[in-house]
């Protein structure tokens, strides 16, 4: 059942949901109803019970819902109910911060190769890791299975490198570089940007919106 | 002149407009027609005519904007115009991973303070800064103007931390944890969040529904 018939608007928050519905699970919640589920993910209650709804039969007015059914039904539409394998280009600060982010791990998402074309990177471990020259890259994604490529490189080398590994299969990338990918690649692949520099642009100018609204 | 009297959602894009803006700055591009500059940052020119014009008369129609203007303008809406200080709190890889990148300095961040609570990196050096012990922040906070707090810490630490500074004078949050500070914060602070966990689940499920598509 493609994406269960849910809207874009609603897509797009589901990993945020999951986030919440996660919480509750690791703080022992058994049941929630959907006011208290509507005051959480910040959604009028009129909205979310159609959106339950979506997800099958699997509460009662006013007892509660399970909220087990409907976080493991969005896990399974973000993909989340199987293992998931990521390749690392760029072993800098940032792709080894990456490297190490143990939440990754624990929503099914595996590093199994990390790439750089630094010689003094090329070889060293992290995670369990060791790190290959970018050399390598295109035979390593021909060899393994391979869901997502990231991208903590230079924005010169961005462009090429994500053509090549779509090139070779890939269909999502995962982009900390400040370039827009989308416009080199093919419809058929997926790419999601951290664009930090934007992120903290964004913050300094609310900064400078709530300074002068305060003055 | 608070916000010239821009829309929210045209504030929202101003960021990306200074990134594509300052591309054209690094390749030498003098001028550009509003159907240029519509075709770069993917706005229909029959709604960037205007909102140039709230920056000044400074572009004559056919001839082509001298977009430096625009430019200027726009970095100073984003509090570029001036240097800012911040402070990272969190030295594991991540917060050092941020404290490396060279293109917030470019864009007048200036990192003049790293905290940490794990003695072992407390007293190294990251970028001309020596990682301080998280007891020390509040003093520092006290006898530096701080604009910005990083967070790149656990979790379960960030509300009390987020709390804390801001009762030490700090307004602007740069928020990589995955827990949502507004909720612990008075309305004159603002929050910026990078979910790294979101971001990638959002990339798994668009590339579950690509494939579903796809096959």
């Amino acid at each position: 059942m493609p994406n269960h018939g849910i809207s874009e608007a609603v897509i797009k928050r589901l990993p945020r949901y999951y986030r919440y519905l996660n919480d509750l699970s690791e703080q022992g919640v058994e049941r929630i109803s959907s006011a208290e589920l509507s005051k959480i993910i910040k959604f009028p209650g009129s909205l979310i019970r159609p959106a339950l709804m979506h997800f099958g039969g699997f509460g009662r007015k006013g007892y509660g819902y399970n909220y087990r059914s409907l976080y493991e039904e969005i896990g399974k539409i973000l993909g989340l109910d199987k293992a998931q394998t990521m390749v690392i280009v760029g072993a800098g600060r940032l792709g080894q911060a990456l490297a190490n982010y143990v939440r990754f791990e624990k929503r099914g998402f595996r590093v199994i190769g990390i790439f750089d074309s630094n010689p003094e990177l090329i070889g060293s471990t992290v995670r369990q890791c060791t790190i290959q020259s970018a050399s390598e890259l295109t035979a390593f994604l021909d060899n393994n299975h391979v869901d997502i490529v990231t991208l903590a490189i230079p924005r010169k080398d961005a462009p090429d490198l994500a053509r090549m590994v779509t090139e070779h299969g890939v269909q999502a990338i995962w982009n900390f570089t400040p370039v827009d990918l989308n416009l080199y690649l093919p419809e058929n692949v997926v790419v999601e940007n951290v664009h930090l520099s934007e992120s903290l642009m964004k913050l300094s100018c609310d900064l400078q919106r709530i300074r002068e609204k305060d003055s």
